[in-house]
């Protein structure tokens, strides 16, 4: 794959309920978004149970492939949070209620009783710092290069949106996109001749189905300014002459 | 984690334009329905970019641990499609042009030129069977435990509707809701002891953000009804009375 100069990162869904069906991940589509806004190099996404040995697997798997690793989901108060616990035994620390944690929770939670379980938020792995939650209060941890953070949507963005100058970011990548009012197999020949003249651009070919006629749109991205500009310059011209010679004027396209 | 009888069964989704955020993966969703509706025990999902490295070890590592693997993504006519050449390579068999595959595509386009990128999606790996697609004719593909389907939602989704006959099913889990109007933190330490004393129903606790007041859903899920049925029981009853100890009645829940 085209490599770029950006720190990579990993997400780590933690949650039975994605897994069901029972509820739509959305976390996957704000943590993309952020890492190509931030010139983070997003490169794998695992979604596991809520089940210590997986968590655990797969978080040592990632953190050891990525400079960066993101988590969501299970920290809450309930016996299906588990993903402090998983955290503490991957970095081999201990999870004691930490002193920070707590004000933040109960300078919260005046009226409410400090349950069991809401000391279970509290709980932080020895060497984590916390990231603030400003919907909740119970925050998310930072330990290492991994970042752990909610499930609920609102804060998960949330908890992200704060990260900033946590992280070493990159360039943020250009992007040049190419419609196409022909299939796939009509120009596929000819993208992969310009994908091999500019290795430092990735080009993608992406199919649109449910229109009247075939649609492909291509997205071209890279670091490198001035190869992506000579790699859109190619696949316009190509477009246009596949256009010309199949008769498909702009009146003949379908959205 | 609370084990079922059910074959296990993976996801591994192959494509850039998750990764960037450039689009919102629709496949998990689909698929983990479609788990849940045929008694597959859904356990892990990946995502990887359009890279042979990558998806080749996910997919060797995901078809060693589970019962089935379903892949979503890059079988079309373009060079970032490679999934046919990765599966290819991590079963170790050559991916000649298929004559049965060959035969589906030629007589869906028979007014289109069988380009050397149309033929590449005729290429099927040695011992593996064709997943038909009825809606743009490149075939999916059925080889050992794995199936390769397209990324595309809606042909991910007719090719995965398509399997049924393929897969061994198990039973399909039970599944009760509870809704309860206080957060997590007031109910999670009796919930946990719900949970200790029914050890083959998985309790899940799901708080509702964005409402005005506290709210949360609680899901059991078992395939042993007789205990999914207590365990049920048991949570309505300590659910009914946190409601009247707070004073909490239907009139006063938000929706």
């Amino acid at each position: 794959m085209t490599s770029t100069p950006n720190p990579t990162a990993a997400l780590l869904v933690i949650g039975d309920e994605i897994l069901s069906g029972r509820t739509r991940d959305k976390n996957i589509g704000v943590l993309a978004d952020f890492c190509t806004e931030t010139g983070l190099d997003l490169r794998e996404i695992r979604v596991v149970a809520d089940d210590m040995d997986a968590i655990i697997a797969a978080l040592n798997a990632l953190r050891a492939g990525y400079a960066y690793v993101f988590t969501s989901g299970g920290i809450g108060p309930t016996h299906d949070d588990i993903t402090a616990d998983a955290v503490a035994r991957a970095f081999g620390v201990d999870l004691p209620v930490d002193d920070r944690a707590l004000k933040a929770i109960t300078s919260r939670y005046v009226n409410f009783e400090m349950t069991p379980a809401r000391l279970r938020m509290a709980r932080i792995p020895v060497g984590g710092d916390l990231i603030e939650n400003p919907v909740s209060a119970a925050p998310g941890i930072h330990i290492g290069n991994v970042f752990v953070l909610a499930g609920v949507p609102v804060i998960f963005e949330a908890m992200l949106n704060s990260l900033a100058g946590r992280l070493a970011t990159g360039v943020k990548l250009g992007t040049e996109t190419v419609d196409c009012w022909v299939g796939e197999g009509t120009i596929g020949d000819e993208l992969g001749i310009i994908q091999q003249t500019y290795p430092t651009v990735k080009i993608g070919s992406y199919p649109q189905f449910g229109g009247p006629g075939p649609m492909t749109q291509l997205v071209l991205r890279s670091a490198d300014m001035g190869a992506l500009a000579e790699a859109a310059i190619a696949v316009r011209a190509m477009v246009d002459r596949v256009h010309r010679e199949k008769d498909i004027t702009p009146a003949k396209r379908a959205k």
